[in-house]
């Protein structure tokens, strides 16, 4: 019997697979935004009206059309992702000095947000199956460092209350909310979703960021849609959405010439030009959506011979958005994730690794956290390739 | 109906001025935006090349149009002047807990971003001749509470430490520099000016925002130019503004694709789009300003003769942007401010007070302060009244 013939190292077979796939071109970004549809005529509206600045009526379609999309029952638009995180931290009540459970694989507003708070961000790890947060692993920590007292749920090692839990559905896929609810309902935390990166994606058949108390979206440049800069607060709870916007319109009381503010607020206010781009925008995402999802199955079926890599597929419970394509390499080639890199970026093909671990960062290394080990495996191997909307429509 | 009374003899003789020198409109608002320069270009080629978001040449070059305008080294643009106020705070060192001296007679942006660092403001008087921070009685003041020790200036009534003052150029009047800045050195304060009105006011001969160790300005659409929301810090100081730039771009460390952040930053980047409509505006600023001073000098000339009431002029050391124009009632008259207030806005002529001192409102209430008299007596008795430039080549 002849030796099986060694295949090619998988970073010579990915590179192969990139390049006969994708469109050659000098400069395939990671996520490049598209307008197509009427983003010209809305902006033009309001340079031509004169309405650009912090009132006008494509922030009130905008934040309609966010809320029937998603299905929850207030949208509040605001200056960017991390303003709504922010925000959506103070809704629940987070304080000073309380912790706030999160994933340490997650970008890095996730965190500022909590310490904009004064509170303290707490590290979970992830699981493989969603590339977020793990909910069993989460909930076996809990019962070893979690006491339940009249006030909420305490971490018995710093003493202090764990107030809330931010999941992060990581590049669009839908972590797994079911049993994340559960423990939520056990320890009396409450669920803030970053849902930054997943407009267009769902958990069982309901949209991610219609499960949390509020939730956090992002419309930067290189997301699903965008609004140059731009994100929203979503919530189911009425009286919490009027809130949501109190706070992000300086906390101004109503008044017809008295300016009277009752709390410190924020200057969060989406401006009337941006949101004429999300209107547009919004009015293509079905169609960035189903590209999306080609461009994805294309990756699927070029890597699928390829030995030693995975291109990563939505879990079984969700349909996600497919915001960045994930190539994960086996443990044992992780050691070649820098070189693909490098040797793709060299082609011009945009690739880049996950964002640095929470934990790992400077100022966040003395947080309270729990093993990381699986997110620490998932950052070692993963690389982003190319996932404009533009690319499904040309493989 | 006015009640003929011979008190009410100003308010009539207001109204009746406005009305015979004001363009005949079913509204006029109190400053509304003008596009009629290159906005469509350029806000049109961002979206044609698709640079919409964070980075973009438009970014860069808003920034060095504002430092060669203004006269400073460096320019980083955020995305409103609140944000703006809070980094540059933070830029001179505010920690938690430290007192900062600024206007009772200001902006809520002022106060918040005070809040934001955890630190608390300390209300100072305004002067008549400015309707800013008064000098004279500041150092009056702090020769009573203040106590200098080798960590710097202390308040002895509370303990805590004074770090910065920030003098706000109310309506666009430049507060008086000099004295303020004895006052600074005398007791080793910070100066950080609240620039967000004075883009285009000049104190003896240089621009505002060139004088503090940091400055703010604001681009909201009710400013001298909009970029729908937008901000600007200022600084000679160029490591200062290399970090206000680290800063406001979350503190991300260069790399070609790996994300590591250093310190808890901001999401304060102005959108390219937002910028691509300031760089035109920037090219109108002159056009803009000029209009501006003729409505002022049509303004004065108008209200020359009518008793009790006094149009606001620049400050003899300054030339000023005239923002929003300012009508004084002589104290006799202040009781009748809101009758003004409401027959003006009635007739559609947008009118509006002062904001509310900051150390009325509930949040702000128990902090410190001296004598605040004469911000009361001048918040009791202003009206702004419209300001647009186009009313400049109207009147």
């Amino acid at each position: 019997m002849l030796p099986e013939q060694p295949q090619a190292e998988p970073i010579t077979q990915i590179l192969a697979a990139l390049r006969r796939f994708l469109p050659e071109k000098p400069s395939l970004p990671l996520h490049e935004p598209s307008f197509a549809g009427r983003e010209w005529e809305y902006v033009k509206e309001c340079l031509d009206t004169g309405w650009v600045s912090s009132v006008g009526k494509f922030v009130d379609h905008f934040e309609q059309q966010l809320a029937d999309y998603t299905g929850v029952k207030r949208a509040v638009a605001v200056v960017n992702g991390t303003a709504a995180l922010h925000v959506c931290l103070r809704l629940v009540g987070v304080e000073q000095n309380d912790e706030v459970l999160m994933p340490t694989l997650t970008f890095i507003a996730t965190a500022n947000a909590v310490s904009y708070c004064g509170a303290i961000p707490h590290f979970v790890d992830s699981e493989e199956a969603t590339l977020g947060l793990a909910p069993d692993r989460l909930a076996d920590y809990l019962s070893d460092i979690a006491e339940m007292r009249p006030q909420g749920c305490f971490n018995k090692r710093t003493g202090r209350r764990i107030k809330a839990v931010v999941p992060m559905h990581a590049f669009g896929h839908p972590v797994d909310l079911d049993p994340l609810l559960e423990v939520c309902g056990r320890y009396r935390l409450e669920l803030v979703e970053d849902a930054a990166e997943s407009l267009g994606s769902y958990y069982k058949g309901r949209h991610t960021g219609n499960w949390g108390k509020v939730s956090a979206l992002s419309f930067n440049g290189n997301k699903v849609i965008t609004t140059g800069g731009g994100g929203a607060i979503l919530t189911n709870d009425e009286e919490l959405g009027r809130f949501a916007k109190h706070l992000t319109t300086t906390a101004k009381v109503p008044h017809k010439w008295l300016f009277v503010h009752d709390q410190i607020g924020y200057n969060y206010r989406l401006p009337n030009l941006n949101a004429a781009l999300g209107c547009a925008q919004m009015e293509e995402l079905p169609g960035f959506l189903a590209a999306k999802r080609k461009l994805a199955e294309s990756y699927r079926t070029n890597f699928a011979g390829i030995k030693g890599v995975r291109f990563f597929t939505e879990p079984e419970f969700a349909q996600s958005n497919y915001w960045l394509n994930v190539l994960l390499l086996e443990p044992q080639y992780a050691g070649q994730r820098d070189a693909l890199l490098t040797a793709t970026n060299d082609l011009g093909i945009m690739t880049r690794p996950a964002w640095t671990l929470m934990h790992k960062l400077t100022m966040f290394a003395d947080c309270p956290r729990m093993d990381l080990g699986v997110a620490e495996s998932l950052e070692s191997r993963l690389i982003n390739i190319p996932s404009s909307a533009v690319l499904g429509n040309a493989v």
